[in-house]
Formats: structure tokens, sequence, C-alpha cells
């Protein structure tokens, strides 16, 4: 009897210390809100303010056209305007929409026209509002107990792709970007052919080289370091002046790869090189891997978004020959970040692959059909829901919204590509369009009508860089520029045109601009 | 001349193609979004329908005690419910707020505070705050160029973290999910001690075995199987009954390890296991690692949040001899999902073990100090910006008041596992209190005072789902169950207490709420 009786007593002492503590946080709480529930009107309020600050700064003037895209400040500087530090005791609320604010105003702004820096642009409001649902929810999506409207979204929009792509009975899941993706598929890869590297290692294994192009993404080489193949398998094939893989120096690295022992293993083709954005000629890719045994890898991360429309379908003729598709939704297509998937021709690959049976998330003794606890679909096990942001997205534009989305892009792109390459200082670094980036160098005044020597071209490298300073200073246009260095290209503009918002009088800023901030140099 | 005159015919015959476009759109675009801009008051409605939307439905009613966890449905009925077909027409404005209400009606409301099925619940508002403002910026975090106020954040947050964890010259990087942390671990592990497997891969290279205990999350075994050590290699150490780590085995495992001779190389010590919360003895484990040579990474996804309190920060004695971290802080320490990172001892190897040079995003030629240009710290290419929802949520709170969080937790904690020690019907699995996880049977009348038989428990096994089948059935509440195999426990109950809104009363609730839901069975 004594232990029930200190048990008592104990819970008797709890209850009192808890209301202790629930006296001194009453006391305590002036102005807080760090105790605070959503019965609360003040949290309420809160969350309205926020919504109004979002609304009015990184959406409204976010995107206008007369707002710089960006109030740059260097780090040091940005450091103390954004007041970092954490203190021992609690913010209040208006110093935390403060911070907001301050975040806000500094930050780039990539909904605006102007930003045509990265592979993203513009904020789509269907798509937004399925993130700040997702975020209202607060949850994971491993398995349908916890997520089950995103479990058969995903699952709906899978689906939904794998016919875009030509899949008859297909799978996919959605990871955490495109190199997720793309090394997720030489997982499969491996798995399928060596089932036995998944519980032996790849230790006293047949070494495997991987091949893609010399334009391809960065991400394969982290797959070579990362899983286990080592960057020196990972293959790189020339490419034409456009960017596309020479099918005949795939076949000559094929053989090499035989002659040293090796196992030709992998080829991942690009749709939307990330620079060039060369379209990879997909049958001829799928003709090679069928010849010499190898999985064949799309990375559409960048321009799977033509799958979309018919017009530009053509672009990947050859995609259902594919074992694999790795596709952004949130670049072409619109989708807010992140939302990427990899799409699988073999229903079945990615649970055998990555199963690992954790009892405590996948009971086979649940009530429901477990078939939809989707976790061991991955790597991952917490996993966040990605899906909402592009279903809503798809349904509120339609097929046919996303179809106009994309052939707007294109329009823009083709429209400027006209532009550059009959306006005088401009000058195209592929000749033919081929997606909406675009790659061109501006020549300023004083290097016009010279022979392009070498020293020519060393006072060309340095031109982008200067003007892309003084766009970012005066937060007027954002533009990327790198080299080239395979092609041998010194320094050039890359532009992406990919907010339906751009309008063709924005391209022809694109050319005025560069030329204002450029001419001097 | 020919070819700018063709040019010129091409521009205008673009131009005439636009305006038609334009055209046909705005006599087809009643009741539609899909083309509007921020400028359009329907959009700013449209967002504020939203908000109401999510704020009503999700965050008030969905955290409050009287509505349902989840009004479930059965996957083949819940696919009707949602209307899941995406249409080639657009849909319109109305139509997408349906849909918002929808999804939000139909999904777990894990801000609830009788939701304890997962290692998160409650929704923060201060976090869910900057995961909005983080959507409504929609940018990637790899270049200080596209995200100059999410790259100083993170390095604030990063450098505060490994403080708190004893690093005097740590670094760290955010990451997609705990599992995606600690395959990180492996991967700088591996590139510390064996550079040359990142160039060559892991052909012809020594065996590497990796400890952790059998209790240990189970993302370790994937890794096995995705980074190319084999699973085989993931060798599991044997626990005590709380679940902790055995150094003896540990010892054995190592020894067992040189007589094949593979390599001792990782050792992966849990900070609250998924299950039952256990804290290993860091110290033991960091004695060994320094004896044989092995890198020693803390899986502290869950348990980390003790870091913040100088109650319960000894159960993590010896952190800061560990060469790395891994640390959800969506878990305990209340950020929005998803928050993890992964925090290393020694600075500059996320960057070596992860190059890989992308020009096109890397360019050294950059006007700001390129050292802020942090995307080459990981193996992701475009990534989230997962830090302003916890900045925010830590200034918020400050210090003290993240610290009032973990100790609340502990502290309903404590007292639920003394009410169920001290109500018949009710059985602890692991006798004294760990941590915010309790694992628990629950024993109906109809076999209470009886004999431990196999066969008593293998009707003890069948309780936990019944019941959990009415509790979602219901709504009334949300509680994990699973088995322990490796311990030789049927189903139990798994707890997690961790939402901030909880109360004593809260926790008597939950034994009410069982015994009235399984008292027939």
């Amino acid at each position: 009897m004594l232990r029930p009786l200190c048990q008592n007593l104990y819970l008797s002492t709890l209850k009192n210390r808890q209301s202790l503590v629930a006296l001194q946080r009453s006391l305590h709480s002036t102005n807080r809100m760090s105790d605070k529930t959503y019965e609360d009107p003040a949290t309420i309020q809160f969350l309205e303010d926020v919504h109004k600050i979002m609304v009015d700064d990184a959406l409204v003037k976010g995107t206008s056209r007369e707002a710089p895209v960006v109030e740059f400040r260097h780090p040091e500087d940005l450091k103390k305007l954004l007041q970092l530090p954490v203190k021992n005791e609690p913010a209040t609320s208006a110093e935390i929409l403060e911070d907001c604010k301050r975040v806000i105003k500094y930050s780039v702004k990539t909904g605006s026209v102007q930003f045509y820096n990265q592979l993203y642009a513009g904020i789509e409001p269907y798509s937004l509002a399925g993130s700040w649902i997702t975020d209202a929810l607060n949850t994971n999506i491993h398995t349908f107990e916890v997520a089950p409207v995103f479990v058969l979204l995903e699952q709906y929009c899978v689906q939904k792709i794998c016919s875009l792509i030509g899949y008859e009975n297909g799978d996919g899941v959605f990871g955490s970007g495109g190199s997720f993706c793309n090394l997720m598929a030489t997982h499969l890869a491996r798995y399928k052919r060596y089932p036995q590297m998944k519980t032996e290692g790849m230790y006293n294994q047949p070494i495997l080289d991987l091949y893609t192009s010399d334009q391809a993404h960065y991400s394969l080489l982290k797959a070579g370091g990362y899983l286990g193949f080592g960057t020196d398998n990972i293959i790189r094939i020339k490419t034409d002046d456009g960017g596309r893989m020479l099918i005949d120096d795939l076949e000559v690295k094929v053989e090499e790869s035989k002659k040293k022992g090796h196992i030709p293993f992998f080829v991942m083709g690009s749709c939307g090189t990330t620079v060039m954005g060369a379209y990879d000629t997909l049958n001829e890719i799928a003709d090679s891997c069928s010849k010499h045994n190898m999985w064949f890898h799309i990375d559409a991360a960048w321009g799977g978004g033509v799958l979309l429309s018919s017009k530009y379908r053509h672009l990947m003729d050859g995609v259902e020959r594919a074992d694999s598709v790795a596709w952004n939704l949130h670049k072409m297509v619109g989708a807010n970040i992140q939302c990427s998937g990899i799409f699988v021709k073999e229903k079945g690959l990615l649970e055998k692959t990555n199963r690992a049976y954790a009892e405590y998330l996948f009971q086979p003794d649940k009530f429901y059909d477990v078939s939809y606890d989707i976790g061991d679909k991955t790597v991952q096990c917490g996993r966040k829901a990605d899906v909402l942001k592009l279903w809503l997205l798809w349904k509120g534009k339609g097929d046919s919204g996303l179809s106009e989305r994309i052939e707007k892009a294109f329009d823009n792109s083709q429209y400027l590509t006209s532009k550059l390459r009959e306006t005088s200082g401009f000058k195209l670094v592929i000749p033919e369009f081929q997606c909406t980036n675009i790659c061109f160098w501006y020549i300023p005044p004083s290097l016009r009508g010279q022979e392009e020597t070498p020293e020519w071209w060393a006072k060309v490298a340095k031109v982008s860089p200067i003007i892309k300073q003084r766009m970012i200073e005066e937060g007027s246009m954002m533009i990327g520029f790198c080299p080239l260095s395979m092609k041998g290209h010194v320094n050039f503009f890359r532009i992406i045109v990919v907010n339906p918002a751009c309008e063709y009088s924005d391209m022809d800023k694109v050319l005025t601009e560069i030329e204002r901030l450029g001419k001097d140099l």
C-alpha cells in the first residue's frame, strides 16, 4: 500500500508545481505569445498581421515592376541590419513582425518579372496557397495515418505524370529536389541489376560506369561521391555546339569502359540542361541503353515542362523509353519550391530498393489498407508534403492553363532570342533557339567590330560580372552569368524566361537595361 | 540586308500573335485567376480567403479540444470526396477554395492536444509565420545571391547550435530530415578517413563496419543500402531494458569486425530513440570511438531538445565529443516541418566532402564574399530554406521560452508516467521514466490479474490496434502503437508528449479515453 500512497503524494506535488508554474507564466506574459494558443485573439491578430505584411511587401510590392528585385547589402552589413541575436527573454509579437518585415525587405524578390536569375521565377497564387495550407497542417507524408489527404494527392499526381510520360504501369515519389531524384535513379538502377549490393555493399563488385553529357547537371557527380560509385566512374560524354549529347561519343566511351573491365551501367540524358537548355535526343540514348543493357534515366528537372504542351512535347520524344525520369515541378511548371519527383517505369521497384521495414511506422496490423503507407518508397523517413502546391496549381490552371504557361515562356524566349540576334552589341552563344534559357554575350561599344582574339575574349569575360554587380546594386534586374569551360566560352549572361507575367516589353527591357548598365565598359 | 528584314517580319508576326493571344485570354478569363497577378484585387481576395480558411479550420478549430483530431475515411472513399481529377479547363477561385476546405477537413490535425502519434505535435505561431514567409519569398538557399537573408540566418542558427553542443569551431547545414542528416554523417566520416573513395568509389576498398544500437533509427540501415556500405555491415548493438546501447556489446562487435578483417568505422549513438526515448551514454561511446579510431555520430533527431534545458542537458553529457550531431528542430523544439540540421565538429569538412564546383552557380568572380555561397556544403543543389521557421520561433520564445517548452513536455510526461504506473489496467513497458515518449500496454478488465503466458500476451497484442482504430474512427485521439520485436514486446501504445498546450488534465484524459474505448475487449 505504501507505493500507491507515495505516488499520490508525488502526483499532488506535481499538480501544485504546475499551478505555480501557470501562475508565474500568467504574471510574466505581458506582450508575449510564446504560450498562447489559437484560442487567443492576439495569436489570430499576429497571423493576420503576418499575412498583411507578406501580401503587401513580398507579393504586391515584391512583384511590381517598379520595385527593386533586391535591396542588396554585403553580408557583414546585412548581418547587422537583420538583428540576428536571439535573447534569453522572449521577443514581443511586435518585434517579431518587425523581423518579418526586415526578412522580406532584404530578400530577393523571385516573383518579380525582373528576376531571370534561376530556373524558377514568379509566384503562382494557387500554388502559394497550397504551400501555406501544407504548413498550417504541419505533418509528414510517410503514412496514410498522418497524411491521408497528401498521400492520395501525391498518388494522383504521380499517376497523372506517369501518363504524361507514357508509363503504363509506372510509379513515383516526391523528394527534396532534382539532385535527390537523380541520385535516387542511380540507386534504383543499382538495386535492379545488382540487388546484392544493397546487403553486401559495393566492395568486391564489378566497377559500374555512369554516363552523362558534359553539359548535364552536376548532381550525377555528387552521386559518384555520395553513393559509392566514385566520381572517376562518372563519365562525361561530349556534346554538340547546342549542348546535346553526341551518341557516337557515348558509344566510344561505353567501349572504353568495357575494355577496362568496367560495366556500362547507367546513362543520364538531359531535357533542358542547366545552362544551354539542351534537350538530348532521347530515342538515340534509349537505343544505346537497350544495346548495352544500361539503365536509362532522364534528368528533366528543368525542361520537363514541355510534357504539358502539345506544341513542344516533341522535344522529349522517346521519354517513355526511359527507366526513370526526374522532374522539378517548381521550375518551368511554376509550383512553389520545393516540388520534385522521380517517376519510374517499373511499379514496385521504389519499395524494393528502399524498404527497411521500420515496425514502429509501418505496422501491418493497421485497420486500413496499408499499401497507402508510402514511406518505404524512399530513403527519407519524415518527408514534407510537397504535392498540394502542385495539385491546386494544376486544378486552378487546368491542363490547358499549364500548357499555356509553358508556351508563353517559349514564346517570350523566342522573341528575346530574335531581338538579341538582331541587336548590335549582343551575341548569342548558341545560334539556334532551343529552350527558355538563352545564353548571350553583351559586347560594349568599346569592343565592337574588333577581331575576336583571346585578348578580346578576356575583355568580354569581365563585362557580365560588372553589369551583374551594377544590376544587383541598383536592384533593377537579376540575370545569371557564368563561363562554360567545357566549350571554351568565357563569362556570358544566361537568362531564364519562365515567369508568365513577362511580356515582350519586358524582353525589350532586358536589352536596354544591359546596354544602359554596360555601355561605358 | 535580307536577314534583318526577315527577322523584323518575324518579330512583327510574333507581336501580332501575342496581341491575339492576349485578346483570347481576356475574353476567356471570367472567373479565372490563372493569368492574374498580385495587382489584381481578385488575387488578393483569394489569398485573404485562404488565410481565413486556414485560421478558422486548420488552426482555431483544428487545435480545439472539442474538434476531432481526424475525420477518417478509408482511402477509396476519401479519393471520391477529394474530387481529385484535374480538368483541361481552369477551375475557378471559388472551386479552389472548396478544395482547400476539403483538404483541411480530412487532414489530421497535428496541432490538436489529442494528437500524440508522432514525434511532433502542436503548431507554433511564430514558426508557422516563418514557414509562410519562406513560401511567399520562394527561393533556394544555395547562394547568397538568391537567398542573402536565409543564408545569414542559417549560419547564425548553425553557430548557435554548435555552441549548445560545445563545438568551438564547428559548422553545419540544414537538410531534408533526420534520415538525410544521419546519412550525411556517414558520408562525411567516409570522406574524412578515405578521401579516395569519393573519386574511386567503394570498389576494392576495405569493408567498413558501422554500429548502432538495436533501438536506433532505421535510417542507418538505409545508409547501408544507399551509400554503398551494405546493410550487412550495419551492425546492431544490444541494448539494456531501457533501450540504451550496451558498450560491452559494442566492444564485442568491434572485435568481431576486426577478426573478419573489416574496419570498425562509425558509431551512431542515439539521443531519444524513436520508440523508447532512450539516451545512450555518450561518454562511453566516445571512449570506445577514441580507442578504435571510429567516427562518432549522434542521432539526436528526436531528443536533441534537451540541449536547450539546463535541467535535462545532462542526458546528453559528452555530446561535444561527437564528430557530428543530427538534430530535427521540428520535433521536440517545435519548429514547423521540416527543420533538420547536421552539425559537424570540423569546420570545412562539409565543403570538402560535397564540393562539385558547379561553375554556373558558384562563380568565383562575383562581387561579394563568395564564402557565403553555401550550396557546396551538401549533396542537394536547390534547397528549400528551412531556417526562418526556427529563427522566428527562437527569437519569439527566447532561450528561456524554448527551455520552458522542453521542460513542460518532460513534466507532463513524468506526470503521465506516474498515472500509468498507479492506475490498474495500465502497464509500463519500461519501468523508469526516460523521455517524453512513454510506452505502455492497456490491459482490458477481461485480461487483468491473469498469468502472463504467451497466450495472454497474444491477446494483449490485439488490444492496442483495436483501440487505435476506434480512436481514429471517432477522431477522439491519436496515439501510436507498435511491437518491439527486438525486445520481445507485443503491440503497445507509444505516446509522444510534446505539445506545450497539453496540461495534466489532458494526460488524465489519455487514460480515461483508452479505458472508455477498450474496456469491453
